[in-house]
């Protein structure tokens, strides 16, 4: 499909991509950079590739570049590497906010360069190069964003790569896709953060009894709040113009429960419930759940 | 182990009690009273129990009395069975509040009854006698509340009765069940219910989108807060004391949150995740979780 991909960052997903990528057989050649010796010793052990911490010799000659490292580094990243970008380059990345690294994008201005933005929805609690598996795109979506100006030819290059690792993909503005996705994700792991820290606060002779006893909900969501921390903060920080609107929008819901709990309101309460239980069903039959995942805890 | 068990309720961990006392043997004889025609006759057909609609016949005779319904329902419950209440019968539950249901059961001031509260922390996002199954109290917690008068031997009879279900027991006061629980169950829960509601909202042309692309955390939530609308709806109701001075707890931690986003405050944002981070080594430690769940997705 491609002669050279080069893939910038080998944590989770960019170790993933490798895997995939070369599995599949995808690309002639697999080119991998990360600043860190410990990754680049793992890729060059377990994933068969071309790691270099030469990002310039990366980049050269790269029919796909994919920037899979946190926000806040696509700036530095992509001053050093914009002259060794070939002419008619796919430029694309995995990050999970939109707006603000467009902006980034389109001022440098970068000739011959097809920006199109890519945001696998898929993932783990986990990071690092060791976290990383094949299988890790498939069945999921990935939302594809891009300028008027870029090609349709190239999208769909693009978007034939993403099908060929497994994924759905969409098409999306950079806005919507920021907006959408503080919903599903970003407002999700606000609160799993904040959950997390009200349950543990203060009260350190109340820790190992909610430890102990976290199996009736808290358990969830300290999986969410354990997502990448370097990463998050970059996607709380990109995207906090539509995460305040909703955390505010959230607060009030939060009130408005805490109201109905107070005046013992059953029939308040019942409501809630019963608008929150229909989206459940919408989810499992959208695909995106299964009616009876037993989140490997039969075993345990 | 006991010569007549009754059952009071035959929902999700009514009927999953039902079917590991028959597996294990632990009862001569099991007695299911529920309300329902529909539940009785699953029961009769599936459980191998005796199903009756006549809650007194139920109780006369049993050594073990165990109530499995909504909290709401424990107060008209209680008056119609204390007179057919054994001498000595060890009274129980399965309900997950408790200094509400305590406050009643004392003013009933029940003569030779050694009410000794359980609560087995278990459950799927399902209800109803199709949804239980005799595994679900394997390797859980089951909480005990007893006042000091109930003596030290039927108190260890009830414990072992849990343990030889599969469950590891731990014996607290009604008060700090309420407090632990409110901060590991009821929380989370309310929170999902919030999350939920905030993110399919009035945003009714988002709305299909935000179903499609939920795999980035909502998912999640949204099997929290699928659980049963009449059994959260007494818990909130039963431990509101505590689960109000929790949520303040919490909305100041999402103001604290939504602070550092605003002030793009990288350090504070780490320093909270952080924290989360390390909880969630603790759980899976506790044995609480597993490092690994697939959540049931790969297959998806």
């Amino acid at each position: 499909m491609f002669d050279k991909i080069c893939i910038i960052g080998c944590g989770l997903i960019g170790s993933s991509l490798a895997r995939v990528i070369k599995k599949k057989n995808l690309s002639k050649q697999i080119n991998v950079f990360d600043k860190s010796k410990e990754v680049l010793s793992f890729a060059k052990k377990n994933l068969s590739v071309i790691a270099s911490n030469n990002i310039n010799e990366t980049v050269k000659n790269s029919d796909l570049v994919i920037i899979s490292t946190p926000l806040s580094s696509y700036k530095e990243i992509l001053l050093s590497i914009k002259n060794d970008l070939k002419n008619n380059v796919i430029l694309t990345d995995t990050g999970s906010a939109k707006k603000e690294v467009n902006t980034i994008i389109s001022n440098l201005n970068l000739k011959h360069v097809n920006w199109i933005a890519s945001h696998p929805i898929a993932g783990t609690e986990f990071s690092g190069p060791e976290a990383g598996f094949a299988e890790l795109f498939e069945k999921r979506w990935c939302i594809l964003s891009a300028d008027k100006n870029i090609p349709k030819e190239e999208i769909q290059k693009l978007e034939k790569f993403w099908v060929s690792l497994g994924s759905k993909v969409k098409l999306m503005s950079f806005e919507h896709h920021d907006y959408v996705l503080s919903l599903t994700s970003h407002l999700p792991h606000a609160v799993a953060y904040s959950i997390v820290k009200t349950a543990i606060s203060d009260d350190d002779k109340f820790k190992s009894d909610i430890i102990q006893y976290s199996a009736g909900g808290l358990r969830d969501f300290t999986r969410i709040a354990a997502s990448d921390p370097l990463m998050w903060k970059d996607i709380f920080i990109d995207n906090s113009e539509n995460i305040i609107k909703i955390l505010d929008e959230f607060s009030k819901n939060i009130n408005n429960f805490k109201k109905a709990i107070t005046e013992k309101n059953a029939d308040k309460l019942l409501k809630i419930f019963a608008s929150t239980k229909n989206v459940r069903k919408e989810i499992i039959k959208a695909g995106q759940d299964v009616k009876t995942p037993d989140f490997g805890r039969k075993k345990n």
